[in-house]
């Protein structure tokens, strides 16, 4: 039941707490899971391979220590790369035409997480300041710890937040309401239960390890149901975003007309009426 | 005052409690309401019915008997269709064909409801259940009786959500929030006031009939309104979704280039000044 | 430090409180803030200008007086020019023509607030009624006092709103949840408690003073941001609505290629290090 | 190998002059086939049963007599109805409304020809004006005799082209371009032979019983190949107009997910080594 | 018939060679025509006020003097202004906004001739580069004459064109075809009978004199026409390009619901009845 | 001035037959360079290398030998994979998972030649079916040999062309016109006449020889103007398609921001005075 080759990583641990269940956990606590060069790589790496992994069937990804979900970036090293600030060579142009691929390179590393096919529960605590919010907005599903601070940090390095927060807040927290504009535009520090309020986290929950605990409970829970069905959601509500009621429909018919063509349609339906648990065929 | 020919059906009530105001009752109760085949055509017919009926201006929707709003599809009836599970003849890509177009027949019907140029009112109450979470986000208003037991079905049933709910809850509920993927992926059973915390419902009401009651009364209130604002405004509102803002300004002054040019805007300011409650023709 | 040159305005107040702040101040009290023909005009010429102005990186808006942000438009003035009810010379589709015009013309000025460059607070209080919606979803933060009586009223005027609510309520209050459904198509009055629940406006205070007190000390604060960063977000944030991830991450992509290239973020990061408070170029 | 019942009208004959083909004719020759009320719902009610049939792969679609392949909207009958021109009763307002749905369900039964799931073989000669443009923009192919007489006639009676033409022109015919502007503003009649020029046609055959062969030939051989390939293709290639590449790639994999599992391929496959026409299984 | 005031400018003639045509004419053959600072807001400021002048119906577009349309941007004025080459104040990020304002404002200058409510002709001939693109892309219809020399010629001055043909040339010419990517990339001069080919121009005219006398002569034509017609015609077929046809035709019906209750369609039957040319009221 | 590393692959070839002129030539003649698995892998590596490499400023893309740019999939290896025909395990839902994984992952590789920054001239000969078109539709200018054959033969081997053609051919080739639709649904062979004459291609050359020295010519003359502007204006006009208007005038202002404050404006203007030949820096 155990996934054959989880794929390592120096700056992050990946774990199988339970059948079906991953554990991401971002592992850099000495400098509060704060993310330097190697660990966009990384992170990339490890959800395409999650993805696709037929052993699994729903994620939870923390950081490692009390301290820190993760810090963001790790402004002391990027201040010395060329890219913050713009000091590398060649004129205007040639440096936002540098600037541009590596965003994109950073961005690409985020969406693995928005991309994944199978659900990805955030579970934050401690510090989650920018690039951890970027990480939180790409996952589905999002608890914290009661003690969390939030902070859309950007603003306060002197430029607007480019890997992800900007262009998925708006998607998961209601649309641009007053509260994503005041929090984006002024970087200040939010607690737990104002992202509840603001409908930015589903729970909050008291002390790192029960946030895991229940975390992976409902990752759990989540991996009882048929595959199918749950990356079916996924995808098809994703493709909601930004598009319209009617096209989303269309697609929703296109993707089942294959998908409803499964055993576990039979499987769950038998064993509802059995009030067994069923069990799915790997995906 | 009351409309000349109210639609008949079988499995529905269709009442007018009050002028202009027609109540619509999901009618199976043995069943929990559940939607049997006949019943998806009924509801097309009812709807696009009432749509352009003069005598309507706001409709309430709502499921007979105290056990449910609706437990959704008629699991056990579409078990024995080659629909689900794709047991019919043909190859996978004949099978898919029947499949999708099974679906876009479906949603159609649900869309009925949304496409309604009048104002509906869900009443939810009981048991509500995949569909009736589809019939609902189809709906504008969604006001819950104070015990109702919702569940995003399907994923238990083995299949991603294809006629409505997964196209229009990230519309009604504040977009793609992690409560929102929490209930879709997991199928979990979630309360009134749970519904009511996350914008999904506006209104909690303690006891069927005044949550009827209450229904009827907005919906009374609501017909007292010009229906050439109430309906431009229904129709203004959706088609905001999934496009730009500058699309729905210019949308918008197409719109009211007609509509402006109505009686109702003088008969309203008139009846503003004199303190009276207007009348308006029908439309 | 304070702009050479303010804007000259008969019905409006243009001030600045603070550094980089301007108070913009909707000033007609004696006929409750409502709006007649050249007031529009004003706007648009005032929001244009601030802008681009350089000393300038926050804005506030409210009303004069303690009775109205603003009653909206005057619609005893409205009622004698011939656009509303289209008694203009002329078929009905040359009175379309001209109320179309007429229309797009009004959106343009409340529009004018939307695309101002800087982020702008509404500071709403007292009778908040149809126009005074439109502004303050054109507007990215709202703060409510504590007795404002909101009111999205056109549909009480016979006409569907036309100048931005339909547009812009959508995106800053979560989508089209059941509670911006019913207050629309009601025109019911809602408190500012009601509107904190809803995710319309992000802060309570009680008493003007207050209100217009802590409105200044946000802006003030975001005005302590890089202006770089903080015009950025809004735009970006902006540019989300009713379009993808995909390409909203590419836009930021594109827009922070040349905007990283700022001083602004060298002096952030050293201010950061040296705990001090970071002076940025005007913008 | 002839569909067992093929749609009865009163205005159109339908026929099926080869296997898998079907022939549908507008069938009024004394008033140039002109549209009369009943046709729209004969129209609709045609396309809408061949869309399914499994005894069906392609259409063509062509005019009764010599002299047109329609004149268009018999504006004779039009103008003793109340919409156009709108003298129904009500006010402006109530007025529009009527006639919006009346333009909406025409939109509606020339849609079914597009929405039709086989290819669509527009075979037009003589006179092919007003609904003539609108019907053959919803087909999928359009060869024209060489004496064809074309107009986008609606400037002509005083109204801008609204069942189709205006929004499926640009689609077919290479967008926006001078001519499409120029014939659409001017109502000017062109040629077939300037219709092949600007790629609005893409054959022009001398003699209509020639045209009619062609038509039937080509619609013959598309009927040789694969329906699950062939559907598929118009069904993707018409998802692609006004969505992005991106949205189009992606919905192309859902779609061949399940339509490449089929036995054509396989039966295509063997049949192209065995150098033998295949046979496929009625879809 | 003659307009009563036309619009004043230095380096524009404007006159009405014909009843209900405007004939605006580049002025400045001592420079080719090409476009110094003033220029912009001298073609805005006319455009915008025939677009709404009740006196037009259509206006044509030519430049003066025998030598060229216009040879584009006025290269040596503007590179001793600060915006080409960033050469401005500040730092990067603040001349990139400096910059991007006033690609704005040219853009928006140049979009007045295609906002414009009335249909415009561009009559091309002579040198037309660079911006002489530009602003027969906004145009609604393009006529040249036989020896006009092309160029997208921004290429060759080091930048991408900005002032919109890269946003209109695929709209306007057929999507991005080969022949578009090969002359914006290059820079290379094409012809007028290369244009023809590629759908650029609708026509081709021997003689500057004989091209003026067809433009004015199709917009004499276009001029009879109904101008709800022709004008509605020009709205719903620019907000075809980037949208679905279903939005389109839901577009489309809203638009005629007020503008087929016009008189323009009984004058216009019958006058065809009658065979007599109709006139029209003003719009 | 010939890069450093030129990528390496055993299907390909890539030589620099010029300065900044990269020649790509699909090698596996003896199979009319159809493609085997490993090619698709090989692909996506020397374009996304390609894409960045700053030694190079254009590329061209050909088949080795005189038979065939290519025969598209190697249908033979592919009858033998179980993706085609979905002969792999699990059911139905559980093969389209796969299918749909393995359709996007050829999507990619064929997307890297349409997403690599510097402009692809597809030089087309012989065969070219299939794939050939999808790989052509993804690149920017596409020229063709006299004799050249083209398919999109997809159909003729039971499916819908599904990596690329569907979603790109009605942007290169004028959108869905009659011609498009042809040759999609029949499959049938046509000429490279018939590709000039619809659009499809820009140029037809006679001999292959003469053929490649002419898109090397064009290639070279590209690389003597500014990248700079050259990558823009790709970047720009590719972003055009399925957008709005408005949507590309701001994106290609934010671009320009950044990317007018080159260098290469002034070498190109001075250049153009001095009648010399520009140099531009490296990008």
């Amino acid at each position: 039941m155990s996934p054959s080759s989880l794929p390592n990583a120096k700056f992050f641990n990946v774990t199988t707490p339970a059948p079906f269940v991953a554990h991401v956990e971002i592992n850099r606590p000495s400098k509060m899971n704060a993310f330097c060069a190697p660990m966009w790589i990384e992170l990339k790496g490890i959800f395409d391979h999650l993805s696709t992994d037929p052993d699994l069937r729903c994620i939870v990804l923390s950081g490692a220590g009390d301290r820190a979900f993760t810090a963001g970036l790790d402004v002391q090293e990027a201040s010395q790369s060329s890219t913050l600030g713009g000091s590398g060579p060649g004129d205007t142009a040639r440096k936002a035409t540098s600037v541009r691929r590596h965003i994109l390179e950073l961005q690409d590393a985020v969406s693995s997480v928005a991309r994944c096919e199978k659900p990805v529960i955030a579970l934050v605590h401690g510090i989650t300041f920018g690039l951890g919010i970027d990480l939180s907005t790409a996952c589905d599903i999002r608890m914290a710890e009661t003690n969390t601070k939030f902070s859309v940090k950007e603003v306060d390095i002197g430029l607007a937040a480019d890997v992800g927060t900007l262009s998925r807040l708006p998607k998961v927290a209601g649309g641009l309401t007053s509260w994503v504009k005041e929090i984006t535009l002024s970087a200040r520090v939010f607690s737990a239960e104002e992202a509840l309020k603001n409908n930015f986290v589903s729970r909050v929950v008291s002390g790192k390890a029960e946030l895991i605990k229940q975390g992976i409970e409902l990752a759990k829970y989540i991996s009882t149901k048929s595959p199918v069905a749950v990356q079916g959601t996924k995808n098809i509500l994703d493709a909601a975003w930004g598009r319209t009621v009617e096209d989303n429909l269309n697609y929703t018919a296109v993707w089942n007309a294959a998908m409803i063509q499964s055993t576990d349609v039979s499987r769950a339906m038998l064993s509802g009426l059995q009030k067994k648990t069923p069990t799915f065929e790997k995906l």
